[in-house]
């Protein structure tokens, strides 16, 4: 089997093995052999569960031979960010506390991947816990992005392996999970579509929470409509997780090829554009012509909302709390066994006062109901996804700079969690030096189908001759 | 007129208007002349709102005379605790701090009863701020329980003057509020029907808030029909107020006179019988063959919830921490502002952590979801209401006594807001010294209809001969 499949989408793979042209078999074997060849550099997998995969695989194989057709996920090979429950498998959260952590479950999105088809080849790295957004993780190692082989670069964080894996071509999908932007941000500096649907939209059943009010599980894949793919699999209410919302979701495939013409993106003038690197500019206001010549409305615009979220934001962070709460035990009696850039913000929950956390979390209350008003005339906000590209490994990772840094690569993404809204980052250009910049789109609450198919329909405009990182150079 | 519809019911009353044995203007005449006899050494109502009311009164006249029939609620005096706004009148909450308050809009359940057509003769007394289960209110005065002309009694609280104006006939009907038994305590002081209907059943948009996550409105009455109909008019979701939920209630007045047999009780053996006064316990057993006799099964249950919430009330309140935080600048400027007994539990709230609010937050989550599974085979839990009856005023009115009678008072009626459920109190007897006993029956969260049907077939079975307050000794 040639190199071909490496670094289609999960649309191409699914089409090539009802064509016959390859098996579940052989596509789970090819991306375990580039595993094997890639990962001990790229530190992608923590785990990597290839017996399992492969007789998922000849399971899958069986199936679609017989007739079986669970859709287009069946026999397709994926990887899951390690805070998801995978029963037998160790869940670490990334975190070495963790390490025999073994769930008798699965998460529920594990379950209704696995009912799909799909087959895990493994559990990828991620912050430890899940708590920030530079891709750092100084007991298991951080993944090595893939664009750049000379230098180490960061990989984004939380969901860090997930995105080194599916841009390395070690898995043509994976999950992970997006709290403050853990999905967009590995995906804006990997160079891949990351999803995080709207709070309450898909279960959380069975991940290991950061912040039980934003925790948002998505898709980090090649395309606009494998993200919708995964999307449509793993939404819907789930009676066992009391934050799903009642409504399933609309055919978000079948709208996916839908006309933009008249839909309205807007540009927020806020600190959207602070501190923004020139060239991340550049490509993320070109991008707004491309929506022009397809006839949708690109206005300016000026959210009241948003610089109060930046008020609100400065008191502290609730996050904290919730993770001190979790961890307690853990960060008062083993505080040498945490990441000391994750414990740092973990102990500012300690003494945090309940007036100012609720609040702080009225506030948010009252922004999300204030906002969803304000985008009553607004299909999607454009911004850039990172303020930046991905950094080199050694310049973040030092104590003055790390928590600036931690701060930038979240505050764009960080303001959909904390609204309530759905959001997606996409490609949208290189930079000079060959990194990826990414875009960002912000719809309404509970309203994917239409983001996803304005996220497609620049995607499809753009016509990426695909770009992937020269792998041979991990060799 | 004669002093007939004094202690009628709303049912009744509508019967007679339609029949034109009565109008409206004479009705609101005749509830107005009582509030004025009764009203200065009752105290129930804090503002009497006589020209309004009596404008209402002839436009309801107009409009049934004219054919137009908004429902049994038309043309019928009613009282409002006053802490639900009413456009033009303060809503003082029951503090002085807020006697120049001046709503410019009408709650959602002042406008809903409203458009049923019920005539507002006024608003009425309340526990400051509805922080308390006594009916104690040291600014604006103890509204005395007309159970006893001799002594001056509790009247319950919080919505202490609701219960008082109900009981003595100043209105067929009040309406309270409850976030801890702040509907049902007075309701059992003073031998009323109070209904708490689950929390997100209704829309709290415009009363004053307690705690956002268990305040509910309900009706004060004579009869659970009228308690069924007046809960019919509220009941619904509010788009303007993020709690209520989606679904409309059934039609509880359709399924009142249901038969009952089949149906499950159950006697839940915690706490809830500590410290009861022999005759409440007594009259509450009573009732269980009362619904024995109509085939109903009455057995013991031990629900784990009950203990466990035991353990987390033991644990702080939150309510503190909600009340501190509103009522931040006027604890720190003007404590002297403050009735002594309210303000004490206040400022427990301001040194209270997050971490330890969010964990019994977190407990109480936990709990609703605990308790509904086991609920599922129990239509509904008997206990006594309060476990003692309306005590002396001077003598729970008194540092050492006030705070252990208020945690009694609202233990048993807590336990349904905590655990998100719905409650109903009614009279199931007197004591020798001829005061009031109630019943709890609390029913699975967003089945008061069901509630509603025990509750109305024992009122049926018990058939009371009504016995109303020795008025006369008030003038």
């Amino acid at each position: 089997m040639d190199d071909t499949p490496t670094f289609a989408s999960v649309h191409e793979l699914a089409t090539r093995l009802r064509q016959r042209e390859l098996s579940p078999v052989e596509l789970t074997e090819h991306f375990l052999q580039r595993i094997e060849r890639y990962n001990p550099k790229l530190n992608a997998y923590i785990a990597v569960t290839a017996e399992r995969a492969l007789a998922s695989a000849r399971a899958a194989e069986n199936a679609l031979a017989s007739g079986t057709d669970l859709g287009p996920l069946h026999g397709i090979p994926v990887a899951f960010k390690d805070l998801i429950d995978v029963a037998g498998l160790p869940t670490t959260g990334g975190s070495i506390l963790l390490g025999e952590n073994i769930p008798a479950k699965d998460a529920t999105v594990a379950l209704k991947m696995a009912r799909a088809g799909a087959v895990l080849l493994g559990k990828t790295h991620m912050v430890e816990f899940a708590f920030g957004g530079v891709g750092i993780n100084h007991h298991y190692g951080t993944p090595w992005n893939p664009w750049d082989a000379a230098t180490q670069r960061i990989p984004g964080g939380s969901s860090s392996g997930s995105g080194v894996a599916v841009a390395a071509g070690l898995a043509p999908a994976a999950l992970g999970s997006d709290t403050g932007g853990s999905v967009r941000i590995p995906s804006s500096f990997c160079g891949l579509v990351g999803l995080k649907p709207t709070f309450g939209r898909l279960s959380n059943q069975g991940c290991l929470p950061l912040d039980s009010t934003l925790d948002s599980v998505g898709p980090m894949v090649r395309t606009v409509r494998d993200a919708a793919l995964i999307y449509q699999i793993l939404a819907g209410p789930d009676p066992a997780a009391p934050p799903t919302w009642g409504h399933p979701s609309e055919d978000v495939l079948e709208n996916l090829e839908g006309d933009i013409a008249g839909m309205r993106l807007a540009l927020p003038r806020e600190d959207f554009w602070d501190e923004v690197d020139e060239e991340v500019a550049a490509a993320v206001h070109a991008s707004t012509r491309v929506f022009a010549d397809l006839n949708a409305h690109v206005d300016d615009i000026s959210l009241k909302e948003l610089d109060d979220l930046q008020v609100l934001r400065s008191r502290g962070s609730l996050v904290a709390v919730e993770t001190y709460l979790n961890l307690k035990d853990e960060l008062e009696n083993n505080l040498d066994k945490f990441d000391p850039i994750v414990a740092a913000r973990m102990l500012d929950g300690k003494d945090f006062l309940a007036v100012d956390y609720l609040d702080i979390q009225n506030g948010y209350a009252d922004l999300r109901r204030r906002i969803a008003a304000s985008l009553h005339a607004v299909d999607a906000l454009i911004t850039p996804t990172t303020p930046i590209v991905a950094a080199a490994v050694e310049e973040v990772d030092q104590e003055d700079c790390y928590f600036p840094i931690n701060g930038l690569c979240l505050r764009n993404t960080m303001a959909a969690n904390l609204l309530g809204l759905c959001a997606i980052s996409l490609p949208c250009g290189f930079t000079r030096a060959g990194l990826p910049i990414g875009l960002q789109l912000i719809g309404r609450a509970f309203d994917e189908g239409r983001l996803l198919r304005l996220a497609h329909a620049y995607e499809t405009a753009m016509a990426w001759g695909q770009r992937h990182p020269e792998m041979n150079a991990f060799d």
